[in-house]
């Protein structure tokens, strides 16, 4: 069985491709590059995990063409990329209206030029309750555009094991299944420390203290 | 009212856009760049059809990752891009597995992000069928996955009005509108005189000569 796993080199998407691992799928990782500031680091770690993992395959897709959708580059496309505002934190600049089905697009085509039998997709609904394309609605729907979109011999099936999942719980199941959380990136600000303030790494501290437990990773000051 | 229209530049997507205008539509027009060999020439035709119907936004979307799904390139990534073979010519090179959802995926970001009402593809089935996602089941299905990923205040209709025709159907409808032929590009080879013996020219010319018109662009030979 094999499985294409959207891996961001996030805790979330770690944890999923340990998850599709542990279910007995071979992994074909899917690392998307938005231009981010910490593209470097993020693709690092989803490398060292997919080599971890024994991945099968492993493809950067570049997605830069979502800024070109986002609310602020549309409507400012004039305007400078804005500094980092800690405030903003959990509304990444990346956010694309429908971004989840462009994900899904992209994992669909890959996994049917692959021969794949599921897509690992760490969405939440209960963490980001306002986006429509997190609900199991919105997943149910895309299933039968997978159905119906690909060739009648193909059936590709997808996962979100974390769909009703808090980051406290997911870390939980990553703590079992020995996910090595050393390898993979938060920070939305820095590549070498973590910058410990941005709302990036306020979630996942937060994970980690309500388990009680010291986050591998090293932070500034 | 607002439309994305996906113009590639085409006969079909260029009287496709013609048809939305019509309808009462202001078009938002969505190119796609596939890094294809007639690129400048398909996206300066797409330009000048926005411009002639007086389009609101044009915006140019970077697909080159299409490529690494593509059959031919997935399992043969080491080898160059083979040239053009006319025996292939209706079978593009760009053809990847779940491509519509991809392009569709792309224009609801775009719609979403600019408030429009409807977005025009042009899809046919009966040219061709042997394409999953082309069917009708799958543009219904789609609705629904844009129905449910967007904003409950958004409301996008999916607008397929070629979904039935031929493309000699397409050419009669485009007639009536008065669409700028001259401005529209088909050729798979050549940015200058377009070949007239690649697939593409085929079916146009087949289209022309099938009502009895001229086809105003020049050919070679």
């Amino acid at each position: 069985m094999k499985a294409v796993c959207l891996l961001s080199g996030g805790m979330d998407s770690s944890t999923l491709a340990y998850v599709a691992k542990s279910e007995g799928y071979d992994i074909c990782a899917l690392h998307l590059n938005y231009g981010q500031r910490t593209q470097s680091k993020e693709l690092a770690c989803a490398k060292k995990i997919a080599s971890l993992l024994d991945a099968k395959e492993f493809i950067e897709v570049d997605v830069g063409y979502f800024s070109q959708f986002g609310a602020s580059s549309l409507t400012d496309r004039e305007l400078p990329v804005e500094k980092f505002d800690p405030a903003r934190a959990h509304v990444p600049n990346t956010y694309v209206p429908f971004r989840n089905a462009n994900l899904l697009s992209i994992a669909t085509s890959f996994a049917e030029a692959m021969g794949a039998d599921a897509i690992f997709i760490g969405v939440q609904s209960l963490d980001y309750s306002g986006y429509p394309d997190c609900r199991p609605q919105f997943i149910e729907a895309f299933q039968k555009v997978i159905d119906l979109g690909t060739k009648d011999t193909t059936k590709i099936t997808l996962k979100t094991p974390f769909i009703k999942m808090t980051k406290t719980d997911i870390l939980r199941v990553g703590m079992k299944l020995g996910v090595p959380y050393e390898h993979t990136w938060s920070c939305y600000r820095n590549e070498g420390k973590a910058c410990g303030t941005c709302g990036s790494c306020h979630f996942r501290q937060e994970a980690f203290a309500a388990l009680g437990m010291k986050d591998p990773i090293e932070y500034e000051g």
